[in-house]
């Protein structure tokens, strides 16, 4: 029986990163789906939960993609909801990537650096990658700084956060060197999270700093998040720290997200969300 | 050879269901295309037509479906004025279910009771799936009475059946239980095709009729049509009269919707509709 | 590794043509997209050059087409413009079959009689086929003459010929049969490539020429462009001259077709346009 992939995806052409990354996974066909909206994804999700009966319902999977996490949110809540008793799906929470790669950050991160009970500081962390990033370092037992320009903006995140995820993070305003310092003073791990080609900390202040032990970024484009960090450290140790740069961390995100794919068909009832997808990062790092 | 099916549809997203079954009756591609019209179905024909000749065009062939059976009507008669000659693809037609459900609802009741000449009525059967139950049922020879709360819809509903299908149902208004007696009386089978959650047949009116043998509900939400229904009623007789529930019918469709997508590509030049859906349901029952 | 084709169309639905045709020559699977747009292409390419890496993004490949084959030129170049590097797929360009179209007809024209140093006539030659064709035909040596009705139109597709393929052809009216008796004056070769039903060279027109060896026609519907000429001609001797109908010209269009897809999965750095086209169907006539 062929492995089907239904690809919810709320941009208008659903995404192709997505569908060969599934059909390298080992999915046989992958259904893509664009345009899809809380109110169409009802009979979409019908599709897969009424064709295949019983112990085959597993062969039919849901993949939740596209570039707004907010509105994937809201689908994936619609989809959990048509579900009834076993008549149901495994699903897969993925939308701009943002459950796998903060999960390959992370899981890097913590294998590097044991942050349990330890602060460590989101960068910029106010977007998909980094809340989720700030709420899985949380589910590890870190007392979790995210860092913001404007406190507002870092506190609103910290607010979605503890919605979302039922985890405390502590907000913080960093918008220059002093405030950057500050923000990672004690840290024994600083992720950033910011946009492309934004440095949020310049390299005298992380060689400065004595208790940061692991340093990432997911920035791909020049200049980096971590000024001195390039997209091809895998671990390299650069004054005592461990550096970590979006190359380093994609190399394993591609590896969760394949995994989860494939998990996806073994069981009819799983849902990789932030801290399933976290744990297979850590299983794989 | 890789077998191709083509699938137009009326609704914006082109149906998860009918794309599943396609793939679990062995079609080794689905092409899925929503948004379709009777205007651009011309192009999308001609890409079955023109690209493998002779022998090998049976292995590409058409699915129309979608939610919008009068709307999926218009695309069919257009493909087959697209054909032309041996230039052509087995089509199969069954927007919302309705002829897969229809054949399978008839094919069980014909069995469990042989309805040539007998009086047979369908509740409710102003729909897609009522009128082609309705007109099965006097395929089979049946004298077929077809109700509706008012009787201006069964007429209506009796004239396109005669439109259609060049045959003759009788309509009747029921309303009540005295109407409803009326309509049932001396029928030997009756089919529930109505909106979900909606009692047609109180459970005194069929218990108390004594020439029901056998009783048809497509219903899946309770209430039933049938009162005393249940979905998953395959052939229990009850007080003396078998009965047949969604689920039981549902099994049967199923298997006839799949048998059909095989046989599509058996030939170039079949067309899958309510006559020959009905003989493969009463093939497979 | 699966081989998947990212086929890109402009038009609302893409092609099922490209499609049926691409899993023929041995895509594994084709990942259409119709309503595509300088603007949304960038992400789906980056989804076929981000998903493969190193000697695996050979598995990868684009199609372009769709109906509007200026629209497909500029999604050409941007996706062209997105490549970087060895980070890149291969690409095969053929809006309406534009490309396997005009070089099939070439191809065959030009091995029935030698082009080199001739005058060759492309009639009506103004389209996305005549213009690929002309332009191919002086890729062979050919000094080629384009007509339309209005020697402006003619002029107008000489500069585009010019712009695109940096060839020089000349523009010439020809409205009539005086007319059209100057234009094929001295020609080896004349191929029409105007609108179905058209005719462009009345019979006694071709049959009074003397150094005329070969006539091409791409039109299907008669009555054809060549007055006496029939679709299925492939090769046929009449009266002197070799006569290449549309059907004899599209068997080699398919052949040429599919073997651009096979080829685009041999290696990762492809690009199938008209002068690569040409090579293969000379190749394979």
């Amino acid at each position: 029986m062929k492995k089907i992939l239904l690809q919810l995806d709320c941009d208008p052409l659903a995404s192709v990163f997505d569908a060969v990354t599934a059909y390298d996974a080992g999915a046989d066909v992958v259904l893509q789906y664009g345009n899809v909206t809380t109110e169409n994804v009802v009979d979409l999700v019908y599709g897969v939960m009424f064709t295949r009966g019983g112990d085959k319902l597993k062969y039919s999977a849901i993949f939740i993609g596209g570039s707004n996490v907010s509105r994937a949110s809201e689908i994936l809540d619609v989809v959990k909801k048509t579900f009834f008793g076993n008549v149901r799906n495994s699903v897969m929470f993925d939308p701009s990537g943002c459950n796998t790669t903060a999960a390959a950050a992370v899981a890097k991160m913590t294998k590097a650096c044991d942050v349990k009970g330890q602060k460590v500081v989101v960068l910029a962390g106010t977007g998909p990658v980094g809340q989720r990033a700030a709420a899985m370092f949380a589910m590890e037992g870190a007392k979790v700084v995210v860092t913001s320009r404007k406190f507002e903006k870092a506190q609103a995140a910290a607010e979605e956060i503890k919605a979302t995820f039922g985890l405390e993070v502590q907000p913080f305003a960093a918008f220059d060197d002093e405030s950057t310092t500050e923000a990672l003073k004690g840290a024994v791990a600083a992720l950033c999270t910011g946009a492309p080609g934004v440095t949020l900390i310049r390299e005298p202040l992380w060689k400065a700093n004595p208790s940061l032990k692991v340093l990432g970024d997911v920035n791909a484009v020049p200049p980096m998040g971590v000024e001195g960090m390039k997209s091809s450290y895998n671990g390299e140790v650069i004054e005592g720290k461990v550096m970590l740069g979006s190359m380093g961390i994609g190399g394993l995100k591609m590896r969760v997200h394949r995994t989860c794919i494939e998990r996806l068909f073994e069981r009819n009832d799983a849902l990789f969300d932030a801290q399933s997808i976290l744990e297979i990062a850590k299983e794989l790092s």
